[in-house]
C-alpha cells in the first residue's frame, strides 16, 4: 500500500503500534459475600421452604463465602443439573485444589472401554479448567501465587465400570453412584456405574461439585457428597437441522458439549432437506455437488466420523435422519442427466405454497422406481458413517398430496396401476414407499433391523397410523400440540412415542417471519425455559387418555429447525432452554420450574464457562440475589 | 497428573496428539451461478418490477457470476445499506483487486483531521479484508495463486474534506459524494465531503461496493459508481444498557463496528441503574466498589476514553446517560458511613413491586440535599470521560411515587416544607431535582450548556411536560407506543423528540419472562426486522396530529435493555434489526420492507463477515434465490 500526496506515513505507522489495552483491575476486593439460608417460599405449597444463597456484607457476616462456593453447597442438590433422581447428599464445605494437583486417577473396567474412559476423563479435566474465567483454547492460567490451603490439596478420582458395551440404546443402563470424601489433604471421588455411559454422567456430576473461587483464583470441590442417580427417560435429545442453514463442525461440537453438560443423550441430526444436501457421500458425490450452498457448506465423511466419536465420548448417540418422501429437493438435479429420470418432482416449483409447506418444494417421484436405486445408495453411503445404528429417523413428514396429484407422470402411473387418485390412494402409496425405505435401510445396515422413527404426519392422523405403520417397527415423534388427541390414539395403538410438541419444545419459535411478514414466525410465541421445563409428556398423555402410558413414552427432543439458525446463533437458541428439557427428561420433577430457577441460572453460567454462548435469562442481579426476581 | 493402577499411559499420550482436522474441500466447483434479471413484483403497486439475482446453471448460462458479484451490481442501489438518498448509479461490472494492491490513498483535508481520516482508512482496509471467509484476527490469506486479471488491478482512493470540526452534533453535515471510475487497470474512488463524518460514510459506502469473489479468491470492486448521499435524520442511534448485565469492551467495540456498517451515529450508553454502577469514577471509587457485580464487571476510565475514540473514528458519538432520580441503587451503599446520610431510598426494598418497576428498587432521597453533592461528583467524574459533550441523557423515567411517599424521611421533609404529599407535589419536587441536575451537569461541563435528553415519564404525561420541562432545554425520548397521543402533545408543546417506541424499536422483547413466569417478557412479542423497518416516526406523528412535525423529530434509537442481554448475545439481538432502523433513519424510505429484503439479507451477511454474530433471518436458500421466500 502506497500513501500519496499529503500522506502522513509517520502518523500511520504510529497508529498501527499504539493499540489499546484494558486497565488491569486485579486490585478490586468485593465488600459482598454469600450465606446459605433457609427461607420461606411465598404462595408455593410444596415445598414451603428453600435454601438460598443470600448476599450479605462481609464486614457484617465474616463467614460469608464467594457466590460459587455458596451455590455448590446450598440446597439438597447443590449446583447439579439435572437434579439427581436418587438419594443425594451434598456437604456444606469445599476444598481448594488446582487441576495440576489432580492425583491418582484409576479406572477399573473391561479393557475395551478404557480408551473411552480415558477420553472422557480428559474432557472432564478440560471442563473444570474452563471454570477459570481466563481459560483460552485449552488452558487456564493457574499460576498463583497460592498458599498451602490450595497447593496442599489434591483431587483423586476412581472409576469402576463393569459392562463392556459401548452401545447407547434404549436398554443402556445410564445409572451411576458418586461418592466424595475428604481426609484433610485429599478429596477422593469414586464413581461406580454398570456402563461407560453411567460413569460419564457420574464424572459430569463430579464436575458440577466443582467450581471456580474468585478470591483464591483456585478450583474448589465439595468436601463430601453421595449421589445415586439414573434417568427417567432413555431418549433425551435435541434435533438440529443443518439443511435450511448450515452449522459448522465447531458449532456442532459446542452443541454436543452443552448436551453432555445436561446429560442429554441423543443428537438427532436432520442433515438434509429440500433446501440442501450438505452431506458428501463418497458413493454419490453428485448429491452434494448440486445440493450444497457452497464449498464451505459440506460435511465430509471424516467430519461425520469425528462427530460420532466426539459425541460417544460425551455419552451421546448421533441419530441420523434422512427425511423422505417429502423434504427432498436440491441435490437431486443430477438424476435426469444420469438416465434415472426425475427422482424428485415439484423441485423448486412455484408458487411454492401450492406444493409444499415452505420454499423450496420437492418430493420423491412415486412413479419412478429409480427412487429406490437412489435411496439405497444414499443409505449405503450414510449408514457406515453412523454405525453402529441404535435407531434411524425416516423423517416422513409433511407430504403435500397436491404436488403428487398435479404431476402428470405420477397421475398417469397411479391411473395405469388402478391405484386411484384419492387421498387414501396416495397415503397407501406413501406407506408402501415407507416400508420399502425401511427394507432398504435394513439392507444397508447389514440386515440388522433397528427401531425406525417417523414424524407425526397425515400418515399418523386419526385412523391412519395403525393402518399404515407397524408399532413394532416404528416409533412416532410427536410434533403437534401437547394436547392433540392423536397422541392418545397413537399410544392406544401401541406405538412408542417421543415428544417434541411444538407448543413447548420448538426452540426456533417466536422470531420474525422468514417468509413474508411483518409479524412473527408460524410457531410463535417464543418458548421460555419455564414453558420448556413444565412440558411433562407423561402428564400430557395422561390428560388426554386418562391412563398411564409412561412405558410407551421413550422421552423427548427439543427441536431447532434452522430457517433462522446457523453456526453463529444455535448456542443461544438451544441453551439454556434445552437444559430445561434435560431436567424434565432426566428427572421428570414433580415440583414446578420455580424450584429449579436458581440451579437453572447457574447452569447457564456453567454453559458459558464451557464456551457455549447460551442465552441470558435474567440480570446477573438475580443470580446474585436468589429468589428476588419473582413476580 | 498421575495415572494410577490399571492406567493406560501409552494410550493417553497417543490421544493427546491425534487430533482431528476437517478434510479440505478446495476442489469443489459449484454448477450454479447468478444473473441479474428484472422481474415483476406480484401484488406490490410500487414499483412493479425489481432487479433480482437469479440462480442458474452455469452450463446453461455461461455468463453467470458468483452471487456476491451479482448482488454488488444488481438493482439501483446494489448492496448499499442504508439505501442512499441522493442520485445513485451503480455500474454492471466489477474489477478484481487484492488489499495489498491498494495503490494511492490521498487525503486532502485540514491537517487537524488527517489523523482521523488515516484511522478510518485503516478501518476500511480491515473491513474489506474481513470479506475473506478465512479472515482471522486482523489478517486474511490473500495468497493466491492469482492470475494477472487479479494482480494487475489496483484500487486508488482519494478523499477530500473541507471542514475542520470533529464534533458530531445535530448540525453536523454528514453528506458525501462518492465517484468510482475504472481505466483498465486502476479503479479510482473519490470521496468528497464537507466533514470527516461524511467522508467516513463515503468510505463505508465504498466498502459496500466491494465484496469477496469465491472463484478467484479475490476482492472485487464495482467498476463505476456515482453516489450522492446524506441522512434524513441527524439522531440515528441505539441504546445499550450495561447495568442489568455487563457488556465487555470487546462486545461494545463490535456494536460500534456494526453501527458504522449501517451509518448509525449515536451510541446511547445507559451505563448505570439500580442493579449496578459498573463505572469506575476516579473521584468516587466507592460507587463501583459497592456497585459492581464483580471485579470483572468494571469500566475503567481508560475503557471509556478508548471507546469514545473508537466510536468517533467510526462516525459515532457516545451519548452518556446517568439515569436519575429513579434507576439508582446499588453502588450508593457507602454514603451513610461517609456521613452523607441515605442518598438512595428504597434500596433493594421488598416487596419490590410496591416501590419500583423491576427488582431491585432505588430512588434518590429528595429529602437529603447531599444528593446534589454526590450527583455533582458523579457528573464531575463522568463528563471528562465523554467530552466534548454534544448532548447528555438524564434518564428520568419510571419514578415510583409510592417509594418516596412511604419513606418517612421524605414524608417528613415534604410536610415540614409545606410541599404537600399529593402526586403533583412529588412531580413538582422531581422537576426541581431535574432542573438542579441540569445545572450541575452544565457546571461539570465547564458551564457549557448541551441539549438534555429525558425519557417520557409521568413528568411528560398529558398536561405535564410543558409545566415541568422547558422545550428549549430538553429533548424527549419517546418509549411509549407509536400511536400514543402524548407524542402529539409533546410536539405541539414544541419539544424536539427522539423515537424509541417500544412496540417497534425495543429489541429485547419477546423472550421468556425474567421475573416470574411462565410466559414471555413484558413487551412481547419479538419485533421482527420488518416491524422495525416500517416504524416511521414522521408518519406516526402525522397520524396522531394530522400535521407535519418532521422538523422536531430528530430521529430515533433502537433499545436493547439488558435484563436478558450480555456480551454473548448482544450481537444477535441488535443485528441485523438495528440495521433496519438505520435505513429508516438514514433513508426514511417510502417503499415497504419488501423492497429492502434482499439488501437486508446481504447486509446481515456483511455484518457476519465483519465479526458480528448477527441473527439469521432466513434460510441461505432465500439469499441465493432472491424474491422466492414470499408468502
Amino acid at each position: 500500500m502506497k500513501w500519496g500526496n499529503n500522506s502522513c506515513s509517520a502518523v500511520w505507522v504510529f497508529l498501527l503500534f499504539v493499540s489499546y489495552h484494558a486497565t488491569c483491575i486485579a486490585s478490586y476486593t468485593s465488600p459482598w459475600g454469600w450465606e446459605c439460608r433457609t427461607e420461606p417460599v411465598d404462595g408455593n405449597p410444596d415445598p414451603t421452604q428453600v435454601d438460598r444463597c443470600i448476599k450479605v456484607e462481609k464486614s457484617i457476616s465474616p463467614s460469608a463465602t464467594g457466590l460459587n462456593t455458596c451455590i455448590l453447597t446450598c440446597g439438597p442438590h447443590g449446583a447439579i443439573w439435572p437434579r439427581p433422581t436418587g438419594p443425594t447428599h451434598i456437604g456444606p464445605y469445599t476444598a481448594y485444589f488446582l487441576p495440576q494437583n489432580i492425583g491418582q486417577v484409576t479406572t477399573t473396567c473391561p479393557g475395551s472401554i478404557r480408551h473411552y474412559l480415558d477420553m472422557t476423563i480428559e474432557v472432564f479435566v478440560d471442563n473444570i479448567n474452563k471454570y477459570h474465567p481466563d481459560y483460552v483454547d485449552g488452558s487456564a492460567p493457574w499460576d498463583g501465587p497460592y498458599g498451602p490451603e490450595v497447593t496442599d490439596q489434591s483431587l483423586e478420582i476412581h472409576i469402576i465400570v463393569t459392562e463392556e458395551s459401548m452401545t447407547l440404546d434404549y436398554n443402556t443402563d445410564e445409572s451411576y453412584d458418586l461418592n466424595v470424601v475428604h481426609d484433610g489433604s485429599i478429596t477422593s471421588a469414586t464413581i461406580t456405574a454398570p456402563t461407560f455411559f453411567g460413569a460419564r454422567h457420574g464424572l459430569e456430576s463430579l464436575s458440577q461439585l466443582i467450581d471456580y473461587d474468585e478470591e483464591k483464583d483456585s478450583l474448589q470441590v465439595v468436601h463430601s457428597a453421595q449421589i445415586s442417580d439414573s434417568p427417567v427417560f432413555p431418549h433425551r435429545g435435541i434435533i438440529v437441522d443443518t439443511a435450511r442453514n448450515f452449522m459448522d463442525v465447531k458449532s456442532i461440537e459446542r452443541t454436543i458439549d452443552a448436551m453432555a453438560a445436561s446429560k442429554l443423550n441423543i443428537f438427532h441430526w436432520h442433515i438434509t432437506d429440500s433446501h440442501t444436501f450438505p452431506l458428501n457421500l463418497e458413493n454419490l458425490p453428485d448429491m452434494v455437488e448440486w445440493g450444497t450452498y457452497s464449498s464451505r457448506h459440506i460435511y465430509q465423511p471424516a467430519d461425520i466420523l469425528h462427530l460420532k466419536e466426539y459425541a460417544l465420548v460425551r455419552g451421546i448417540y448421533i441419530l441420523p435422519e434422512f427425511d423422505a418422501p417429502a423434504h427432498v429437493g436440491n441435490g437431486f438435479q443430477w438424476t435426469e442427466e444420469a438416465g434415472l429420470g426425475k427422482v424428485v418432482v415439484c423441485l423448486n416449483k412455484e408458487p411454492w405454497m401450492q406444493f409444499c409447506v415452505e420454499p423450496p418444494c420437492g418430493q420423491f417421484n412415486l412413479a419412478n422406481s429409480n427412487i429406490y436405486t437412489v435411496l439405497s445408495s444414499i443409505y449405503d453411503g450414510m449408514v457406515p458413517l453412523f454405525q453402529p445404528l441404535s435407531s434411524f429417523h425416516y423423517g416422513g413428514d409433511e407430504v403435500n398430496l397436491n404436488c403428487w396429484n398435479t404431476t402428470q407422470e405420477i397421475i398417469d402411473w397411479m391411473t395405469a396401476n388402478d391405484y386411484g387418485l384419492s387421498s387414501d390412494s396416495y397415503y397407501e402409496q406413501w406407506s408402501i414407499f415407507q416400508e420399502n425405505a425401511r427394507l432398504e435401510l435394513t439392507e444397508a445396515n447389514g440386515d440388522v433391523e433397528v427401531p425406525g422413527i417417523i414424524w407425526t404426519s397425515s400418515l399418523t392422523e386419526s385412523g391412519h397410523a395403525d393402518q399404515y405403520l407397524d408399532p413394532e417397527k416404528y416409533i412416532i415423534q410427536i410434533w403437534t400440540t401437547g394436547d392433540d388427541p392423536i397422541i392418545g390414539e397413537l399410544l392406544e395403538d401401541g406405538f412408542n412415542v417421543i415428544f417434541s410438541n411444538f407448543d413447548a419444545w420448538y426452540l426456533d419459535c417466536g422470531y420474525g417471519a422468514w417468509v413474508g411478514g411483518p409479524g412473527n414466525n408460524w410457531c410463535s410465541p417464543y418458548k421460555g425455559w419455564q414453558t420448556v421445563y413444565e412440558n411433562n409428556p407423561i402428564q400430557l398423555a395422561s390428560d388426554i387418555t386418562g391412563a398411564d402410558y409412561s412405558s410407551q413414552i421413550l422421552g423427548g427432543e427439543a427441536a431447532l429447525w434452522s430457517e433462522q439458525v446457523d453456526s453463529l446463533n444455535a448456542d443461544a437458541k438451544l441453551w439454556p432452554r434445552a437444559s430445561a428439557l434435560a431436567e424434565r427428561l432426566w428427572t421428570n420433577p414433580s415440583e414446578s420450574w420455580r424450584m429449579a430457577e436458581t440451579r437453572m441460572i447457574h447452569q447457564r453460567q456453567r454453559l458459558v464457562a464451557r464456551g457455549i454462548a447460551a442465552e441470558r435469562l435474567q440480570p446477573e442481579w438475580c443470580h446474585q440475589n436468589e429468589g428476588l426476581c419473582y413476580a
